[in-house]
């Protein structure tokens, strides 16, 4: 049933995330870099991306949450994520891991799972295909293809979860974000999402602003996805095809407040 | 005259994109990435760009098409180029080379020139100094500077095509698509699209898209530009300024449908 | 009080822009690429990103001005600025140079510091931390967190540009622009433009856009910042959040014209 407390809590956040303005270090792909620069600007965040092996610890130093995204990987940018990461974990500085494309070459696959072995990642967040790749050879039911209804997703989230001791979050018509025996499910959303690239880049980033300002990995991926979810159900309301939709969504980011939020967060636990 | 049959297959090429949703992957420029992936999912296709040598004849593997653009080009780019077009061709995946700035710098001229020696491109679409700077030394006419005309640049373009035994695709204020003694010319477009960068690669994006469900090159490109060029006739309506005709053309690659396509396409064969 | 006379000057170097359409070499930064080539595309200046080390002598030869922005830095990109500013500055070609985040890490303000010193820099902008950051160690009063307030910017900034005999532009809620004695100040903005990433590069850009008409480098960036921000400014009127106003800016750089400019323009000397 939905969670009040929780919606309550995305206002909080919300609200704390626009005092703070914490600085949020992204290394992340080509394709979204604007996209999510604005997205966090348009949030209240404080976007930096920077990836120069010479520079990462530096800059992780300031920030908030440190965001690694692998969607147009190079291995030499692996090194810097390992930087970053490294000196973010001395730092108690929280990461969340986009691991874009996992599962669809042994780069992507391999990449993400020597970050996840190397570093303590706070939460992963991908869509299905992609966080389930990260399982162990043989173990998260049968992979990703047996994995055909909401119902199961939880199930194997909840294992790989165990197995990987992190926060997971699914995105996808439903959000399930797990950790420790907690479920949460958001039920924000909207399907033109799927039509414009960088959005799930741009929700995980978010999910490392909401961590600047929330120390619980499943509350701060829940809250921060109902709040992401809901600008899509805006941004819809005027936007009736992607490149509109596209710009709604940032302005909804932008004046969607602590209120607007607790009522219109639809979060499940 | 119009090529009512082509103008009719525009429609059923989008239909088939739409439906069939192939995988287009991208090895492209910084500039444009985000908007040609974009453009692409606003069609119905689906993007990825990625560009690691490790990776790249993989992620071709489960391509529709395969599209090169040497935009903001650096030499070990065209390592991957030739990795990924060398298994394209051996899966008989369709090549788009999109030569930007070719015939500006040595590094871009030679660059094209290689792929289109080492690969077999399906299209080559490029502006007219772009393309015609594909040529041998002292074939074509005179060079670039030599063409005044569409007449002269159509001369041209069946030379060079002759010359490389590819379909070429010459846009600008009509578009040339010449392969093997045929000529097809697209009079769809805007003035607009020449303030927007990344027109003209995303009109790459989208010929690949096309080739992706239609074997025919001529057929792809021309069908596929005059689609390209009816979205920029479609945003002029309602944005008069390059941001929100930018917005406008997404837009109307997402709305656009076979009975528009095959209505507004003008097509002369 | 008002400088009529550069007022009027920023409507004279915007039609000349439109009518030279002069190519400007941008070597700058993964996220706000699009964007900056967008903006200049709608000024009606011809942008061009090349960054690779085999062709940026080349590729400068032909523009009318060069803009290096250190945005996401890594060390290979250095030596492709120098190269180009190299050959800038033989054929007299202005350079702007955009410090983003000196200041921030050894990396960025080392890098920063190095341009400034093997090139002739015409024009430096950034914000104030960034601009000041570029200043010998001990000199430029306490350096950034001493300055408070626009009097003390512009003391340290005058100081700063007699250090490094280049014109520099501070960009903020006010605008700084100096150089040997003159001090100008631009009263154009809009606090939205805060919100949109790349706004201060695109600023940098469309500087070195009007260095290619006006070769007075404080009448050049002056007058393309109140321009700038004059669109920040026109924006506002339409959109009221950061994805349209970014889009609604795009359009007022090709909207406005002339005889606006020179009336919405609010410089003081």
């Amino acid at each position: 049933m939905f969670d009040r407390q929780l919606e309550k809590k995305a206002a909080n956040n919300l609200k704390a995330l626009r005092e703070k303005k914490p600085l949020i270090h992204n290394i992340t792909n080509y394709v979204v870099m604007n996209y999510t620069a604005n997205a966090l600007l348009a949030c209240g965040a404080s976007p930096v991306m920077a990836h120069a092996v010479e520079e990462v610890e530096e800059m992780v130093s300031f920030a908030g949450a440190l965001v690694l995204n692998i969607g147009t990987l190079t291995p030499h940018w692996i090194d810097s994520m390992l930087k970053a990461g490294k000196r973010a974990n001395e730092l108690n500085i929280p990461i969340v891991l986009d691991p874009v494309g996992s599962g669809a070459t042994k780069l992507r696959t391999s990449s993400a799972k020597r970050l996840l072995d190397e570093l303590d990642i706070r939460v992963v967040r991908g869509n299905a295909s992609e966080v389930l790749s990260l399982a162990r050879e043989d173990s998260v039911t049968k992979g990703v293809d047996a994995v055909h209804s909401v119902d199961e997703a939880a199930d194997a989230a909840i294992q790989l979860s165990n197995e990987l001791d992190t926060t997971i979050a699914i995105t996808g018509d439903v959000d399930l974000i797990t950790y420790s025996g907690r479920i949460c499910m958001v039920h924000n959303g909207h399907p033109l999402m799927g039509y414009v690239t960088g959005t799930g880049c741009a929700a995980s980033a978010i999910i490392g602003a909401f961590l600047a300002v929330d120390p619980d990995p499943v509350d701060a991926a829940t809250t921060a996805l109902a709040y992401f979810g809901l600008t899509g159900e805006k941004g819809a309301i005027s936007a009736k095809a992607p490149g509109s939709f596209q710009t709604a969504m940032l302005d909804a980011l932008y004046t969607i407040d602590g209120k607007q939020l607790e009522e219109g967060a639809r979060i499940h636990s």
